[in-house]
């Protein structure tokens, strides 16, 4: 392909835009990960994956793997083969979970949701309730399906299961959410949550974390799945020293205290409100648009990605090809059941206001070069007001006027 | 200070945007400067440069330098204290290129230009004529006014010397020029061409350019300003074996040898064209705004760089210093005579349709946040609506509908 | 700890030295992995592990994972729980993969070999012809047991196999093997081999590498283990059209075309040859000093990585821990059975003669810090003399005068 | 070329080995040079120099241009055509800022030392109290000869000065001196100290470094060499602020940030002494070959680079080819009077034992296939039996037997 001139904008929901300096801290030569020095560098990444969860209590695993591993570790550590697990559905990535736990012959309960909304933690009570014999040993829910751009009310289904009396325990997949919009471990009483290094954590593919409570390591006795490479154990007799039962990514693991330390710079909550600043943002250029998330209400928007219905008779996947092949956009693309029907904002990871407002500016382009009716301007004009009044950095008055 | 999330603007006219592969290029640990493959690394560079300048008979000189060690090689290697040479003034960089002159003790004909205007080829031509004794060394000519967003017709002023049977030398600095808009050392038959690396060559700073013809290379014997550094003959001892009189900014260079790959991949009049398609969209937004440009008329504006008039009662420097507080967008300033009357938008270097757009879009919120009347949006729209019409590839049909 | 001067001498066998255009190759902005151009990256990695593994049958499956995983894979997709597979132990990582093969419910029948030794091919072909029943399902070798420098000899157990006229599959780890040492896939007719990124293929750590037979492919059918991450189905559904079954670790794919071309460039018969001429000028060292390999016998010699015996009375792993701290050298420790007995020399990856004599001499140095009665310089010498006639240049004649 | 496997040992007096970080902390995108945060980045570059410089009094500047542009840049500043200033010639680089000198016109008393010793006090104090007219404006001094790896004793030096009662500036050039041997700009009076980058400094070539005192600075009036690039007085006006008269070389000022970071973190005492450590070991091997030092005695020995004679009958130049060709050692050549006659090591960066030993094994192995009559390791066994007596780390006690 021909050189193209200037950088790509990178708006799909993970991978996402790498900080220059996580990048610069990874360009490191080898070294000996058996070495007496390599545990400065190990042992801080665990306690600050630790802050990133907001947990004390849980104890954070680092895998070199995708997110995907991480998946297949929290299940493949807690259960056994037959055991009944919970599951709300309603998206691709909850999809995928879901076919993960019957692929590793669990039991899985599924409770099918409307694409465009999440799970319903009134009706994950209800089934609770219904589960006398407490055979459910799991909830598993996607805590911000990257597909729908919906989030789930974690803290909401923590109650339903306390109310509910049930013993079952709660593992979260927060791939697409932690780091970028809230996510509490110890408060919620997590029991399992899973992210990956590409996406809020503002690092290259390459590695699965896994935070898990203690009572959720305590029942790893009866787990029956077999594995090695994810197994639990290996890693608890290793990692206190500060080494891995195999090598680990150490170059990742490089950008890892980077990224790190560039969270504890921005701040956490910081974090947070800038992420929510640019989803409203990118939500008034949809409404200016004229067009619908596939969100069904605001108790679904995600703040991470914003999945977005192409009005009847466009076909979202070409304006997806569009913007990439004309304007250097990459949108994310609608999956399975609604393919061709949505392109996506990834509003998630290292962003500010002009990036998504160039990417706005590109959607727009790319929408009107496939004959939707819009005027050009008219979505970033809507995000620049809403912009202009609402800073992305929280602790800012706004400066309007000089 | 704090973290700032996201990239930076750079829209300066300068440092310009270096493509990540450029950046990379250059992170090569340290060689010996004269080894027997050094060689092969330098030559091919003298040559590279001589297609940028659009040059068989020049030769390309490269210093460890900015573009004002350029200035100063140009002048000191071709003149004598008391040579008169005319210039013509209309910008800051045409008034210190011209200073210069005068402080290495030249005897500087200054043609004073109203700012917004440039070098006028009828009144050099006049001046020419009336110069019947050819006391007149060289014509000083600063091709595209950084500050004032100014081009002048360097084809032109070589008729205009022409016309006069003037023997005088045509010297440009082409430091914001070269490597963006058009520029032909032979066709237009240059004596001696002064660039840098961080504009158009899309490299960081510390490289000078300098381009000169055979017949600027022989008036050197009558030269009587001191200087080793800057000395040609030195180079000229070298530079054919590959080598320097000095040790060279290596890694630089292979910085520069990465940057022509890419100008020879996207192609000359391809950048060109590209240049001229931002700078149009640009000019689209000032228009929606309803300002007006410093360059007086359409014969003086430049593809590189955009000043715009900031609306009565407001305060240019606010407006850059908002934007780059708020929106971490770097504008250029208005310099000198223009100092907080204009606002600089760089259109040069590795740039695209969404990045200019990011600017422009940060541009009208910061005049928006400043009590500038305009409309959100107004501008990014016609930059849009032009864009969607104008490809930035030359070669491209527009493939408006998919 | 402060800072160290100077380069660190990296000589454990992996993380093995990288070269810098890489390390370089990786300094990658993200991308999007689903993009129309991300198979321009992807596809030719496949076919460039094919041609490194010698394959043209066999495919090749590219994991987010260490080595590690890569054994895990390989047995997982092809063995169901019960299965018996019959293997040689004579070392940590055959340890290794022992282990973890009776964790996944195999049937393991072990030959214990002696440490410095290796896979016995007359001992397999009896047990092959034992089992009358075919009841072994798979052969499983480690090709370079790294613990102790010993390399098997795949295509001899190969020839035991079909002496034995057994089904049997052949599973070969040769994680510090490949790239490094001859490894014939095709005409050893191997079934599955093992390997990682941050050995010979000289990459950091964090992508395991399989190749799999069509023979083992169609056996997959057959197999019941768990799993998901390493499903061989899922990558065969994605990867001929360049993508991955989940996000693949996209930077550490940059790395691995440019460690391709590397291997390309300087070439694998040339590549062996090299390591070939700097384990020998190792050996001459270890000669010199007086002391013995752990490696029994010539036929067990690794071209990789040489285990030294430290002499009676003296602690090998004191002299690895006085080299790191004293000397910025990383040496090998002893494993398990051989800890504190052995040091290893790991000459393995992009190396050259200086940087392994600059080990050798640190080697000497902590050895004689340490008590072991040598001198200095005597292997370093010897190691020079071995050195200069035998260029690691195989095709050139050696140019010893000028 | 083809692919060259492993690192090249760089053992030129200069460029030299450059520390990863700061070859890192150059990979940054370009910036505006005029931002308001840009002086966060520079105003501490002048105070680290100071430092570096050894001084309060004195005032730092920083030019983008080689160490050759320091020289013209103390000349020019400070002199004018026709002023005497006194100088001792003893190797090529006190050739060419002699040479240098007289092209600017200057009236230049040459004392011609045999090559192999340096700037003799005695005849200087000689020369000085000749001068009852106080012609001589300034005594220009190479602190280290690169060319023959002589130290000449500035602070004798200046005691000779002040025994003369002569008003004389004193000029040094420590180019491959400063921040590798002692230098004492306030306590020795110096009045003008030039280096550049790529030395002691451990950065790319690209920047020159000025240090001059306040004595220099008021001469400045009286100057009337032509110049303006290298102008203090344009760097006055500017720096103080934080900014440059031009555009700054700003990716090289990054690495200039992060080698004065690590400049402190080792300490200058420590990197002295370790300067020490390091040519005494190679002198001990020049010893062990029975070969001499071009430096006549150990009063002019260099800690940064040692210029070894070549046997009679052997070409030096020929031990320097094969050398890179064969083992990919970078030695320094013999330049001028010396060609073919010396081969030089570098012994001047960030470099440490293990580096230095693989440079000595290479000299070693290159004399030996040039027909030198020595021994394979003697002079890596004589500069190890140094190192070991003798650790680089200043403070650590010999940590012999662990």
């Amino acid at each position: 392909m021909a050189r193209r001139p200037g950088k790509n904008f990178l708006f799909v929901p993970g991978p996402t835009n790498v900080p220059e300096r996580v990048l610069r801290a990874m360009m490191v030569s080898q070294e000996d990960h058996r070495s007496p020095i390599f545990p400065e560098l190990t042992k801080p990444l665990f306690e600050g994956l630790k802050k990133v969860f907001k947990t004390k209590e849980g104890q954070t695993f680092i895998f070199p793997s995708s997110g995907t591993g991480g998946w297949e570790a929290a299940l493949a550590n807690t259960l056994a083969p037959g055991d009944k697990v919970l599951t709300a559905r309603f998206g691709q990535f909850s999809h995928l979970w879901t076919d993960m736990a019957q692929r590793l012959g669990l039991d899985v309960q599924i409770q099918e949701e409307e694409w465009g909304t999440g799970a319903h933690e009134e009706k994950i009570e209800e089934a609770l309730v219904a589960d006398k014999a407490h055979e459910i040993k799991a909830v598993m829910v996607v805590h911000n399906e990257t597909a729908t751009g919906v989030t789930s009310n974690i803290g909401a289904i923590r109650k339903a299961i306390d109310a509910a009396g049930h013993p079952a325990l709660l593992f979260v997949d927060s791939v697409s959410g932690l780091g970028s919009i809230d996510f509490r471990f110890d408060e919620w009483k997590v029991d399992l949550a899973v992210s990956g290094s590409q996406k809020g954590l503002m690092l290259p593919a390459g590695l699965g974390f896994v935070c898990v409570s203690q009572k959720a390591l305590g029942v790893r006795k009866n787990a029956g799945l077999n594995k090695v490479y994810f197994d639990f154990q290996d890693h608890i007799n290793t990692n206190p020293g500060g080494y891995f039962p195999y090598t680990p990514a150490t170059n990742l693991l490089h950008g890892l205290r980077e990224s790190l330390a560039c969270i504890e710079e921005e701040g956490l909550e910081q974090i947070f409100h800038r992420h929510h600043v640019l989803a409203e943002a990118t939500r008034k250029a949809v409404d200016a648009w004229g067009l619908k998330l596939c969100a069904k209400s605001p108790r679904w928007h995600s703040d991470t990605v914003s999945a977005i219905l192409a009005p009847e008779g466009i076909d979202a996947a070409k304006i997806i090809r569009h913007a990439y092949d004309r304007y250097n956009l990459a949108l994310g693309a609608g999956l399975s059941k609604v393919a061709g029907r949505v392109f996506r904002i990834g509003h998630i990871g290292d962003l500010n206001e002009l990036m998504l407002l160039g990417a706005i500016a590109g959607a727009e382009m790319s929408m009107l070069d496939n004959g939707v009716k819009i005027k050009a301007g008219s979505g970033v004009g809507a995000a620049q007001d809403y912009l202009r009044d609402n800073p992305i950095e929280k602790q800012a008055e706004t400066p309007k006027a000089a």
